[in-house]
């Protein structure tokens, strides 16, 4: 007995539809509609769901997504090869607006169990951060984080854990370029995260281009973090004991400070929620992507901070995007990120059609309009409110455009610059991202991935697809994890495995 | 009672001298040659021997160094502020010959006990590495390595160490760019590092960029490593538990092959010697340096191959390398590494000036043309019989120039994938730097960092400065501990404190 079709249009002008059926479906098989498939299609691929004559729009979420390069017809598999990328949307011609969208009704009474900070800032998690001026030390960082998660952390059961922010940066780059902003706000605004309580120690070497004083810029030493450093070619040390004994004690003295810290009640407008996706599939932008956008709402709603990111993979949906712009010098940010990122990756030979990956496309993803007409639904349907650069930090409750890579483990690492408290990631091909600095909530786009990586997916909503549960249940639900993993009640998959990913910096500059 | 006045001229020619006294010397103080200093001098920094008017030529190594901004009295300090960088040698200008230096007298005898490979090269560790294609499964890799390491690894005696050799590439990042050949031949050449001895397990993802087949290139599978490869993302796992069980399984079978290997004698022409520095003073090129390049010259004339590095370092005395060239072509590929990364530089808006570090100045190296003239002495005095591009794997016996950023850590990862077995860096004002995959001598440039980091360094070169030792003597003690640690007879530093750097591939090109 064969499986009733699923075959999902998100608009009715869309000529294609995707076939949502866990193992696809086969040639032969009628559709509702009277169409005829006239290949085997899988899961996540699309159908014509009329001819299209060679040249034709081809159209998917209203939007067309490219064009035909040869006849198909009603009924065929439409990929790639079939497909051409049309040009990006012109950055001149997009109109400014000082006409925000209405906002969305205010949502009280949520809130989660946080850890208050100085400046205002609420985290999720109670961490000591060992931070670095220069990947050199980094062995030394390695070491002691290894040493006072065995010697000391035991004795401060109100700290989650001792966490190396080792990077790849420091030295050996040319530091004086323009473009050597990204990276040096990065780590410093890593720093400054809500779940490291204010309390950082700084290792440096002593003769690294990056002056470890710089990390200690007023900005942050007053406000965002109580540093104390330590420079292993300080004249007082003799060898490596001494300098490991200076960091322990320095380490007693902060993890005593953060053990004193409390869960207390917080606002659910204190959430910093970065969301983003990686090994997105063509569920994406029908199931996890709404679902989230869905959350997105409800989070801007209560009054929290949302982030979406990933300029490639919003770059083709960008003329969607600037009309949300709540006034027009924000308008006028986003175009400047996404002409950034153009001019950058031009300056390379390159340019967006370097995304999607060889997994997107095996996903059913034909090319980077598809998959960013998918990606931008995490952004629900509010303002936005403002555009941050690469590496800045949040400054505005609501929804924000953080300008990132879309390389996961890049956007992670500059959202959690931005500030981020919890991380939303959306995956339709499976990935065992996770970081160890905030908690990674993992949302698979689609069932069978989801059943199959049952203990590294968070929430399934490949539900969504299979019509066993709406967006809108679903975008509760994930709204509801949000504040039980946010107050510590519940641990995400990658948390349980202890499976973290590296920081990766942004750093578009020269290395010397 | 003061101390004996230490000045240091490396060519009678040169009009500075380097104050060698570990506390440097006060005004005041009467020299042999009759200069009474005019300044406070501090240790490794220049004095002027001479007057040198302005716009004169201030001369260290009998090459010049810059050029005098002002009248400077005999017995004045000489640095930064008063020198004016000259320009870059220009490139067009240098001869190229097809007439070889002589080659230096072999050396025989001598030997080390190491692992020998099935493609003819030697490990001086036996150590399983666990490469990614994709840095989305470091955090699945840092877990497994853990756990082989715990539940595995005591089995099998004759292993020294598991590895993941995680990086940051993979995905996200445009992989058609020409520039892309760079970190992927680098990952592959990594892997085929003779201390892996041919045993490598791949971790991808699946939906990577970076199609982890092509970490399987047929050179590499036939001749360099017996691969065996983990996809996380396929379909016959279910969930985190089979996929560690899966690779646990494959780590097992690899490690009773490693396992029964065991050392046996080795000619000295088996060891492949990285050889950079990092953090120099103005002793690295009296010191520490020239040590180095006493052993290098005992190397290859023991029949090995040696290795010299950091493009941004030598670039300023590649004049009086090309004519090192054992013919016009490898003269010519200098010249074009040399070409190849001013143009990178200049992309960016750099020049070479971006180096040295603020620590390098202070250590007292006025400029980068003094560092690369120092930087040259550890490539001794033999021809220079190939020049491999960054991530190229080395092809001959003798001495090669290896193209890499001057980058510590990212020097050290490209010579890695050259194939290095032994790794000797020099430092002046110490670095916790080490390596996982292969040991790394410390050779520290001046005693009093060497005294003051006595746990950290391996060698203290800085005798050769007080006249205790001297180069001949200092280079014959390194050529031995190469040898002995090679063997796995004696511990390096950074080994017994267990301080690891991260790899960093050198990758210039954009990330989407």
């Amino acid at each position: 007995m064969s499986e009733e079709p699923i075959i999902i249009r998100i608009s009715k002008e869309d000529n294609v539809g995707v076939v949502a059926n866990d193992t696809g479906l086969p040639k032969g098989t009628l559709l509702d509609d009277g169409t005829r498939l006239q290949d085997d299609v899988p899961s996540g691929y699309k159908v014509a769901m009329a001819d299209i004559p060679a040249g034709g729009r081809i159209i998917r979420y209203g939007q067309t997504i490219g064009y035909s390069n040869r006849m198909i017809n009603r009924g065929e598999l439409v990929h790639e090869p079939a497909i051409t990328l049309p040009d990006a949307p012109g950055l001149d011609a997009i109109p400014l607006s000082d006409n925000p969208e209405p906002e969305l009704e205010p949502l009280d009474g949520y809130s989660f169990k946080g850890y208050r900070n100085g400046d205002g800032s609420a985290g999720t998690r109670n961490i000591l951060g060992i931070t670095i001026s220069v990947q050199c030390v980094a062995g030394f960082t390695n070491s002691i984080v290894r040493r006072i998660k065995e010697e000391l952390l035991p004795k401060y059961p109100n700290v989650n854990d001792v966490v190396a922010l080792n990077h790849a940066y420091g030295c050996g780059v040319a530091i004086d370029v323009p473009s050597a902003d990204i990276p040096i706000r990065t780590i410093k605004n890593i720093a400054a995260n809500p779940n490291f309580g204010g309390q950082i120690i700084i290792a440096g070497l002593g003769c690294e281009k990056l002056v470890p004083e710089r990390l200690l810029s007023e900005d942050h030493k007053n406000s965002r973090y109580d540093a104390d450093m330590i420079i292993l070619q300080d004249e007082s040390f003799t060898g490596f004991n001494e300098m490991a004994g200076s960091i322990m004690r320095k380490a007693e003295v902060h993890l005593e400070r953060l053990n004193r810290r409390k869960r207390v009640i917080c606002p659910a407008s204190d959430l910093v929620v970065g969301m983003q996706c990686g090994g997105s599939d063509a569920f994406s932008g029908i199931t996890s992507n709404p679902v989230a956008g869905f959350a997105a709402d409800l989070i801007v709603r209560a009054g929290g901070s949302l982030m979406f990111s990933e300029v490639t993979e919003v770059r083709d949906a960008v003329h969607l995007l600037v009309p949300r712009a709540i006034n027009s010098s924000v308008g006028k940010a986003l175009i400047d990120q996404m002409r950034w990122y153009d001019d950058y990756l031009s300056g390379w030979g390159a340019d967006r059609s370097a995304n999607p990956s060889p997994g997107n496309k095996r996903g059913g993803l034909s090319n980077v309009v598809e998959k960013a007409l998918g990606s931008i639904a995490k952004s629900g349907t509010s303002p936005i409110v403002d555009v941050l650069a690469p590496g800045e930090r949040i400054r505005r409750k609501g929804l924000t455009f953080a300008a990132t890579p879309a390389s996961d483990f890049i956007c992670g690492t500059l959202q959690l610059a931005a500030g981020m408290n919890i991380h939303v990631f959306m995956t339709g091909l499976g990935t065992p991202y996770g970081l160890a600095m905030v908690p990674v909530i993992k949302v698979g786009s689609n069932s069978r991935m989801s059943r199959h990586w049952h203990d590294l997916i968070d929430l399934d909503a490949g539900q969504v697809a299979l019509g066993q549960k709406t967006i809108e249940e679903m975008g509760w639900e994930l709204f509801g994890m949000i504040l039980e993993v946010a107050s510590g009640e519940k641990t995400v998959a990658c948390d349980r495995l202890g499976l973290y990913n590296d920081l990766v910096l942004f750093s578009p500059g020269p290395v010397t």
